[in-house]
């Protein structure tokens, strides 16, 4: 698993930093790639990645002002003519629906492609044998979620060791272990195979959190992340401004990553003000509350390992 | 006046050209720059020209299809966000206004300045002291539309000699005898200003055509172009690929060129097919009808001068 930021920026792109698009790798585990928000031009930083269109097969929308979408109608148009044939789901708020239908209509698309439209709420939203996704209205003067995204524990490994002292040699024998509580051996002994697979492997929790503002009630929802992503769309200095235009601050991101014991904190969504000598004094007032944490920028490429 | 192409590409944006725009700059003659349709990625491109958004107040769209309108929405919404107050016309197919409000609709987006939209037919679309623009229905299977753009001639220039042979020194006289057919001079002499202007400078003609297939119905609305742009989204080899997708070759840009008396012609929105060693083929192609011939790439500039 790991995350690629193909957008960085708040309201408008400028040189340096697009508006948003985050990329979620789950190859090795689902063969598939999630989008999280497509802001205008996502497609075009996808080129500059190793990502295929094709292999993204949900989208979440955090919410709809434009620069979180207006990239949409341009990807889905390029996936089908790139010949994506496999159906896509776009999970996000009330609205998005009537939003891409619109694009494709008026422009005449006919996608290769069905396309899935989950509206949101919030509460448990997607579920497979791999993951769990859940939602959470966050605070930002129009609806706005965050996405927890949880990965389901991985059986522990086989114990081959314990095995091999026990006189069971290495065959198709060892899937039966790993697949049954009890196997019978060719001998006829009845094996407790418990005791030959080590602990499960604790799946993993990535946080994507929407525009918002900071809120404590929102502590729960990022609980024990491996990865906290949150916007820091301002500085500490600017602590009214963020609460004026319903953003946060980088503060108060590296707040929320503590106060929810997250492992690690990427703060995204930054203000166009900011200039490159800027960085390292936001990262500074991050790090001074959570040492964990970074600021992304466009291609910003995170792997997210098992702890 | 000059053109600078913000994409070039066709369909899809690819690494070298992105999707459909183009720039006219009228910034010495009426302070403004007019765009021609707005693909996905169209404002990232501008950041990288020295046009600032809210010069442009007039976008033609020539058709709705998705690479020629999807940056329209966060183009507009940059505008704003970047302080634009002045009004900005929008003159497309019908479709275009409902398309374009839908999406600053659903995005929340409270425009700074006010849009006006012209749904166009044939015919004359727009005069001001300067210029006239006349739009044409091509042939692309849905309303697509070229744009002719007419300077209004201008005014020939003062015989300062012969004036001065006469006695009239420089001052604000000058201007009168610019201004007026008779002028009295401080000794009671009346001068016809006529016999001392020079004859009237040609308007120049700029004609941009949306994407289409060839046709010799075309060739009066091009006449005389002192540059005409046109699309060529494939190889003569692809002469029959072009007519089933309703474009057309670079031959046939070409070909119209020719017909048409045209001084210059700039082939625009190349297939995504074409890499960087096809382009010589293509450009001699057009060049062995029409040598006066260009092909396009993103940000190629070209000024059009008075001949």
């Amino acid at each position: 698993m790991r995350v690629i930021f193909t957008g960085t920026g708040s309201g408008i792109p400028n040189k340096q930093r697009n508006v948003s698009g985050i990329l979620l790798e789950i190859l090795q585990e689902s063969d598939a790639v999630w989008m999280f928000d497509c802001g205008e031009g996502t497609q075009h930083q996808i080129l500059h990645t190793p990502t295929k269109p094709r292999k993204i097969n949900k989208i979440f929308i955090t919410h709809l002002h434009g620069d979180h979408i207006f990239g949409l109608p341009g990807f889905l148009s390029s996936r089908s003519f790139q010949g994506g044939e496999s159906p896509l789901t776009i999970y996000g708020p009330k609205g998005i629906d009537d939003y891409v239908e619109q694009a494709l209509a008026v422009s005449q698309t006919r996608l290769t492609y069905d396309i899935h439209y989950e509206i949101i709420d919030e509460g448990h939203i997607f579920e497979d044998t791999n993951f769990r996704v859940f939602a959470k209205q966050l605070n930002h003067g129009i609806p706005s979620f965050g996405f927890r995204i949880e990965e389901k524990d991985l059986p522990g490994r086989l114990l081959v060791d314990r095995l091999k002292d026990v006189g069971v040699q290495p065959g198709p024998v060892y899937k039966q272990i790993k697949e049954n509580d009890q196997v019978t051996l060719g001998d006829g002994t009845i094996l407790d195979t418990k005791e030959f697979i080590g602990p499960p492997k604790k799946g993993r929790v990535i946080t994507i959190f929407g525009d918002t503002m900071y809120q404590s009630s929102h502590i729960h929802f990022a609980q024990d992340s491996d990865l906290l992503i949150h916007e820091g769309t301002f500085s500490h200095e600017q602590t009214e401004l963020a609460t004026q235009y319903h953003h946060s601050t980088t503060e108060q991101a590296a707040k929320l990553a503590k106060e929810a014991n997250a492992k690690q904190l990427i703060i995204t969504h930054l203000s166009g003000r900011f200039q490159a000598e800027d960085y390292p004094k936001l990262l500074q007032e991050a790090r001074t509350i959570f040492p964990a944490s970074h600021i992304a920028y466009d291609f910003f490429t995170q792997s997210v390992d098992h702890y």
